[in-house]
């Protein structure tokens, strides 16, 4: 494994190999270009103008191939940090304020800075806290979210704004009538090129097709006088640096949409990362570093006034198909834009805002995945529950809602069932030394007076009284004969002080009754934890053993139990 | 074990051996008696006048007689919930407002309805949430709120009411001043009479003999004209039946404190009354249904005009000590408390108040446990923490706030654990078919070509990246020379969709690289899920080992594996 250098860019930066150039310059150039369209898309999506999505996709990226671990990942803004911007900010201030844009720009340094300080702390597996169905539930809601919130855009017509689907869908039906026709037809125009490019000649860059033909239809159509709302004029030049003033009382406004995107954000990006880094076993995605990465990039947004940023999913697949070998692509496309911004803007003054509408629909409602939810509704019906729960609460109770709701469930889950684990009463299958479920192998027999049992699970405070009330109705079955109990611990994973004090009461109180009981297969965290309480003196040093078969027959094989297993 | 019958009074009245009544009567007589001066001050605490506290002595102990599952557990106020209410109610009316009273008994209408329904709903394992250290800070900061809470009544000045114990020590620092002399002697005496009767003559009632000077002291001494503080005119008779108005502003108002009671309440009566069970195996106690029956006593306090009650600590141990047999004793303890409120109220006019403090001061600071942190931080240190920061939580941010950051911050560090958990390199004991830790046990040697490997968890969203980071940093050690892992998944005692979909993909990508992924000794629930979700055609049927011996030398014993292990 690649041993880690800082900054990250120095491993391929010193290494680097001019055969790699070619490839990195067409990645780089490749999605420089997807990026012009879907910058303006996606600003204006956040709710800001177009130029703010471009000023987004310079200093993030520099920053990013600087500081990341990957090489192919592509920063730079995304669908859903976008829309948690329009929620979170458009909660606070009007569309179109200077509020609005100081509060966008506050936001983006918000996480960036929550993000650098999870980094150091090393907080980075926090993000293992969402599942496969939260995610898949919560994206699939988002994505409808975020398609249907560019219904205002294709109809050509003001609906407010509303994080909730069945508002926007209910707005939306309101206001048919007032639809406006040559913008209705450029939008769904946009969407079918999109949607054949992409069936029949996928190497074509589609939104940059749809922009130009837009463009072309709306100037030389003489479309701008029907009504159709347009870009207008993109103001030319970089962006200055600097960062907003921060009022406490704006930062404490923000925190709640800021902890979220900083969370979102990053576990969109490192699973992009990850899934590409599987493809390329010379360096290794450090998810701490990523989180320092990407929220340096954020930092890197405010200061040229942009927006929250975050790896994107269909950026970073273009760019690892196109042949990105290092982050010298990502430098590229952010050159690509800096020349978009010194020379090109002019060009977009007649871009119809139906036609960027339509690239940011066609570019999340595939992200909505039907096929998780039929296939968990068959093999795990547990998490299937979990994903519909998510789903539903994002597309009713909006995003933060949603997502909060299955983290908790999941978690809640998760812990219930480590409160009510699974245990079995073990006997031998005949003619071996092997002690399995009496319940699920017939030929398992259980010893005459010996209860074995295996119970599942760390033993802790919150299933030690399930343990003890188990155990009480198994022994209360066998009382008369039985003179000992073996506890399989092998799936023991832990214990702590609430479960030794149970432990030890039950041993004595056993004890009293004329039961001995012995523990099989104690792992060694286990022990140490056991070994520091006393509680090898209150179970008796004679009764830990390697394993079940040794404790049935009180017999200490070669000696080992008590020199090595009981140190 | 014996048949649950309904309602469970049925058990002992049905079967009711005249033997048992002569115990059963001195139980209750002796409990009756202690519950006087206790009920009393109990009210006291929680802002009301003594008289609500022999009111919630009456019904409610009957309510249990029938409904409980345990024969002696002590129904009626107790020292948490009185102080719980008087945080709760205090922060809504003023004390000895007529809304006090009212809300007052409003809370123990709604701690029971919680409670009753909880029971209902077989939510008792809540209750398994609360780990011992946590209760054990929670209790000893709540002794020391509560102890100090009564410095007013032993001072004979108004410090202002407050749930801090900061705040209340400040208080009392100022007032010292004011301080009246005859107050603090009756108080102090009335300390030293229980402390030195209960060390030289346990088997005399402290408190009735406390109560009893002290209103002789009052009374012949003259001592009212010096400004004591006395419990004045105690009303004559028993409490008329009815339920408050429920309006739902206080309802919604109240609804956290009676949370709050609901479960504090409940887990202090079935901890005790399962302390006692483990002496008495002719009845079980059964925690639903224990919910159910002191929901209804609490509706019962409600309907007399009293406020929340439960199953108290000490009483609860002196009615076993005095061989209270059947619920019959608290019965016997009821008519006390009733005969007291038709005949015996105008003996308690010159009573105290600071004889009422002494009583509960005395009663509470024996909760206060130094001994089990000093027990912790040797034997289990990241309990310690637990206890610790549950205690300072509980001190200076309140109760409810104390309870909460301590169950939140144990499921936190048990749900980390999960994510983090143990893992092992398995080797061969030599001369053995047993394979241990390669870092414990120095005899253990790794076969050749074979990594085998023990996780020590389920296998769950939390932890799968871990796994997997894990496992490749184990195989690039490795690498050169492998061509099997062996998982040994004793102990991985659930899998959910998100660790199969990784486990899926992990197995496919050794494949890839020419490693065969084996499973041994996966547990029945486990399969089960496998088998649903399709992991066998990924894993291959033939990779399924009953263990790791097997796993390792690719022999299936007796062909168990194929026949039962993987059915």
């Amino acid at each position: 494994m690649p041993k880690p250098v800082w900054p990250p860019a120095r491993s391929w930066i010193a290494h680097y190999d001019r055969s790699w150039f070619t490839d990195d310059l067409t990645a780089g150039l490749t999605v420089g270009v997807m990026l012009i369209p879907q910058g303006m898309a996606y600003a204006l999506l956040a709710g800001l103008p177009p130029v703010y999505g471009l000023y987004a996709a310079t200093l993030p990226l520099l920053v990013y191939a600087l500081l990341g671990t990957s090489r192919q990942l592509a920063v730079g803004p995304v669908a859903m940090d976008s829309l948690l911007t329009a929620t979170g900010v458009g909660a606070l201030a009007a569309v179109g304020t200077e509020q609005y844009l100081y509060l966008a720009v506050l936001l983006a340094l918000l996480v960036g800075g929550i993000q650098l300080l999870a980094g150091v702390l090393r907080l980075g597996f926090l993000v293992d806290l969402l599942s496969r169905p939260i995610i898949s539930g919560f994206t699939s809601a988002a994505a409808l979210i975020i398609g249907l919130s560019q219904l205002p855009h294709l109809m050509g017509v003001d609906l407010g704004r509303s994080p909730y689907v069945q508002e926007i869908l209910y707005s939306a039906i309101v206001h048919v009538p007032e639809i406006n026709p040559v913008t209705l037809v450029l939008g769904l125009g946009g969407i079918f090129v999109l949607v054949g490019l992409k069936r029949w000649l996928p190497a074509v860059p589609g939104p940059l097709v749809v922009v130009g033909l837009a463009i072309a239809a709306v100037y030389f159509g003489g479309l701008f006088a029907t009504g159709v709302s347009i870009v207008g004029e993109v103001p030319a030049g970089l962006p200055a640096l600097g960062l907003p003033a921060m009022a406490l009382t704006d930062v404490r406004a923000l925190l709640p949409t800021a902890l979220t995107i900083a969370l979102i954000g990053f576990m969109e990006g490192i699973a992009v990362a990850k899934a590409v880094n599987a493809r390329h076993p010379e360096y290794v995605v450090v998810p701490n570093q990523e989180l320092v990465a990407i929220g340096a990039s954020n930092i890197g947004s405010a200061l040229v006034g942009g927006f929250p940023v975050a790896g994107g999913l269909s950026r970073t697949a273009v760019n690892d198909a196109a042949g990105a070998t290092t982050g010298l692509a990502a430098v590229i496309s952010a050159g690509v834009i800096i020349m978009t911004l010194l020379f090109l803007t002019p060009l977009f003054y007649y871009l119809p805002q139906a036609v960027l509408a339509s690239i940011i629909m066609v570019a999340v409602f595939k992200l909505i995945d039907w096929r998780e939810a039929v296939r968990l509704w068959r093999v795990d019906r547990s998490d299937f529950w979990m994903l519909a729960v998510t789903f539903l609460a994002t597309l009713s109770l909006g995003i933060q809602t949603g997502i909060a709701a299955g983290v908790a469930l999941s978690i809640g889950v998760h812990v219930y069932r480590s409160m009510r684990p699974h245990l079995a009463v073990l006997g031998r299958i005949e003619g071996t030394h092997t002690y399995r479920n009496v319940n699920r192998f017939p030929e398992a027999l259980e010893e005459p007076g010996t209860l074995i049992l295996r119970f599942d699970a760390p033993l802790y405070f919150g299933n030690m009284s399930y343990f003890e009330a188990q155990l009480e109705s198994l022994l209360a079955e066998r009382q008369r004969a039985l003179h000992t109990i073996v506890l399989n611990a092998e799936a023991i994973a832990g214990i702590d002080s609430s479960a030794m004090y149970g432990l030890r009461r039950f041993v004595t109180d056993q004890r009293g009754r004329g039961v001995t009981v012995r523990l099989a297969g104690v792992i060694g965290p286990v022990r140490d934890a056991m070994k520091q309480a006393g509680l090898y003196e209150d179970v008796g040093r004679e009764n830990f053993f390697l394993d079940v078969d040794q404790a049935v027959h009180n017999h200490c094989r070669t000696g080992y139990a008590l020199q090595s297993n009981v140190p």
